[in-house]
């Protein structure tokens, strides 16, 4: 298929060196033009606008970092100039992999459909070790014959793909109720770490009995980020971190749902993020629990 | 070995099997003696009372519900009789597999020390049906000889043994934490879905996301028993939960750890329980999140 | 002073009452014209569109439920016709009494500005009988020869101005900082009330404890509220409350404050609206508190 | 009357010496005896065992710091020897001022009841500069013509009398209630001071409003103290502020009555002792919510 890809962070970047190697055709644009580079040598094409990049597509692909980039680049028309919406055309999809809230998902999908366009959400699930490994699990949720239709690419980019039903929204709600259950992990591993380190004992101990408990490799992951107190570089920014944990709020406040789980990781992001750490791994939350027993300066 | 057993509840009595079965010889004691009947029928002895169980002994093993069951079996002197303590053999060692508080671990090991006996603390991480498939983790701690005097023990009970130290209160600081991060799971869970659900998505399809993302036996365990609503029978007890989390927090004031995260939970199981749930799975703490959304009476 | 005032629910129909009784001309415009009537009875002109009320007058005043109506009110331009920020006379001033945001209140700054205008920010503390009495406490900011020029105003709705500072967004985090801190009285009287209901005392033996121990208003009006059970009618509504709530948590996240009882609080709210709460007294908060110890269907 | 008196610390003292003024007879008992000589010099008699004390007196009164003091003094038989309860005459009334457990407020009544003796609990609010002017507010329950019998003490240590009921717990309920609002307070304006700091404004004129909200001697006393940040010397230590929000979350588990407002100070205190913090005044609870946004170094 012939695609115009946005988005080339650590996430997308890899995401489009797989779909360019499943033998896709693809035009790209970024505004940092350096991260193009690799994508070039592997067979893509350099869109000098992101409305020059759709020109022809089948799909459009965004996997961009939050609602404001992917309002600014599908739907902004700023300055009387054409958006990418405009030019999109008549029955391609745009295939949204970004993390977006609720209510903009919503947005695109009657935003598409008024310009005779198609539009799925295909979220993800995975570090970028996993995007580069092919290793993503996607979440995807549309109209059926257009998540068929988007399937190989789903395919050439994961290892699994779970259809959550016929509204976009409900991908982007499963894949933000996914980051807030790795976020309640990582804050549950912040508490019981400084539990057990402030009373004496090693953390890499404690970790061993919680991977015989949980058997899973996102404990395993997350554990030993923490029990090594090693928070760069970010897999996934404490930044972004509070961005999606500000999501799901956002998702509860709409259907009045509390939250107060979600509210608690929140307030220990911003402590994080007062004290410097928003370019950190989102792991690093494990450190405000540790500060909050006076762990800082203790060795352990 | 000669073992004096006591606690034949839905946790210890399978364990007490499993150790018949590997050979050893065991006198119980229970206050309810319809407990002890199938244990008698595989070969055990019944005592009149705990202090008879414990003459000629190698290892007292209590797998009883809390600190103040443990305190009145072994500790207990009244009306100047004579307690457990007082009539182990010299030598001998209490081998606690019981949640108990740091406290009262350490209470124990200067007690036995005094006696001239020894002690272990050998907690232990499972449900009922883990403990009859021979399934348990174990938690040790405690001298290096008389963990291994108790390994063949432990063999016959789990899949494994972790040995966490030379002091018996680090194998139940270990499970304490532990428990508080499967009690997390539980309030993280219940919040997820109570969101999903809310929105009107299907929590089944939800929870193949969750597998697929944590790949965790714990996380598709309890995924299960909260998605369906089915809190009975209760492989754990809401009640002993409450005990638990109490447990961690008071570990945590001991060493001027604060625990949010369980500070919230244990709010959300004193509801569960002022709601008539105390019976129920521990998981049922889910409800209350539903609740907190009114989603009672709603289906799905 | 010429005024075109904004606004007449339970909070500006009295304000504006108030300064017609102090001499002042004024406009109004409402979207529902019932409420203007008693204001015409007492002298005031109806204007037929917001953009009308403004010519000619020296100060705008909006008494507004949120921000999106006084964007709308003020800066919106929708369809190609003018807004009042178009209309309202060069050096005039938008005297902004609103509870709305410090990110709001900034873009108005620089809004009124580029238009050679002025704005000042006057919000209030108090309920609809306080602004009845001319017992509004006025919280004002903005540049010093504004706020001296609207002072005659504040004086004719209040009992007293405390200026916050030179810029009008102080005197909106100076309310919502109130907000949040009547809030949290809400939530704990809510808390300890449901402590004493249920442990089997009289709930007016204790508020006069409360009343001894605070010697507030502010007490003594929610604690007879609260222990009433009294939420109808709302003198503030319950989801006024969640929005104000709301503003602090968003304040505080601009400079990475936490505000972890504000959490609380929100979700609190957000229970009491999935209950069907939203237009009763804020206050009534405080049957969350009591509905999470089961106390619902019972007396006293 | 002929008072026993125990536990002069800086609210025990002032208490002591209004009631020797106001023409009572005293013994006095105290670990430290130089905290004894301005009372013997007013009049007491100093005994030399607490047991002692209270042979011949018509009322034992106790200010001690916590539920372990109040056992130990009035209850502990150790070593074979008496304790005060076998030796306070039959029909002489012990009145308990001390802020100490519901529970253990039980196990005295009974205690009492069964040596033939009289228990009155006669809980205090105030600080010591208000134990000092005789302003306290006496909170007191137990059998009226107890509470009859005692009035005249209780009148010479306060302001005025709230009788909450015929049993004594009922007045300690009531105190721990007292403080968990006063708590409250004090987390809500650490909460709020921050926002207001960090965002550039000053606090005094901050708490200028905070005045004018509330009029309440608590909020002007508290408030005054945060904005200055002056936490020594302690009005009340910051470690007797944990104990009794842990005896009104104690209160609170045994009717099943979550209280997380309770739960969150509870944690912030934690972290407060952690940072060694124990013996400044409460209020400190404060300077967590301002290292919470890490507003540690900064002026203002």
């Amino acid at each position: 298929m012939r695609i115009a890809f946005f988005g080339l962070g650590n996430m997308g970047a890899p995401m489009a060196l797989n779909l360019l190697r499943a033998g896709h055709q693809m035009v790209i644009f970024n505004r940092t033009a350096e991260k193009a580079a690799p994508l070039i040598e592997a067979g893509a094409t350099l869109a000098r606008t992101p409305v020059d990049a759709v020109e022809n597509c089948d799909v459009a692909i965004t996997m961009l970092a939050n609602d404001s980039a992917v309002r600014d680049t599908i739907l902004a028309n700023t300055s009387g100039q054409a958006a990418v919406i405009d030019r999109l055309p008549r029955g391609a999809v745009h295939m949204c992999t970004s993390t977006i809230s609720v209510a903009l998902s919503r947005e695109l999908t009657e935003a598409h459909l008024r310009h005779g366009q198609n539009y799925v959400a295909a979220t993800v699930l995975g570090r970028p070790e996993a995007a580069e490994q092919k290793k993503l699990w996607v979440m995807a949720a549309g109209p059926h014959d257009q998540i068929e239709r988007c399937r190989p690419l789903m395919d050439a980019i994961g290892r699994g793909v779970s259809v959550m039903g016929e509204q976009p929204w409900q991908a982007n709600l499963t894949k933000i109720a996914s980051n807030f259950m790795l976020a309640s992990v990582l804050e549950t591993m912040g508490e019981a770490f400084a539990l057990v380190r402030k009373s004496g004992m090693d953390p890499h101990a404690f970790l061993d009995v919680v991977n015989s408990l949980f058997a899973s490799p996102v404990y395993a992951n997350y554990g030993r980020i923490i029990a090594d107190r090693q928070f760069k570089p970010a897999g996934f920014r404490l930044k972004l971190g509070l961005k999606d944990i500000g999501l799901a709020i956002e998702a509860g406040q709409e259907v009045s749902v509390p939250l107060p789980l979600a509210s608690l990781v929140r307030d220990h992001y911003l402590t994080a993020i007062a004290r410097g750490r928003e370019n950190e791994d989102w792991a690093a939350v494990a450190e405000v629990a540790a500060e909050n027993a006076d762990l800082v300066n203790r060795v352990g």
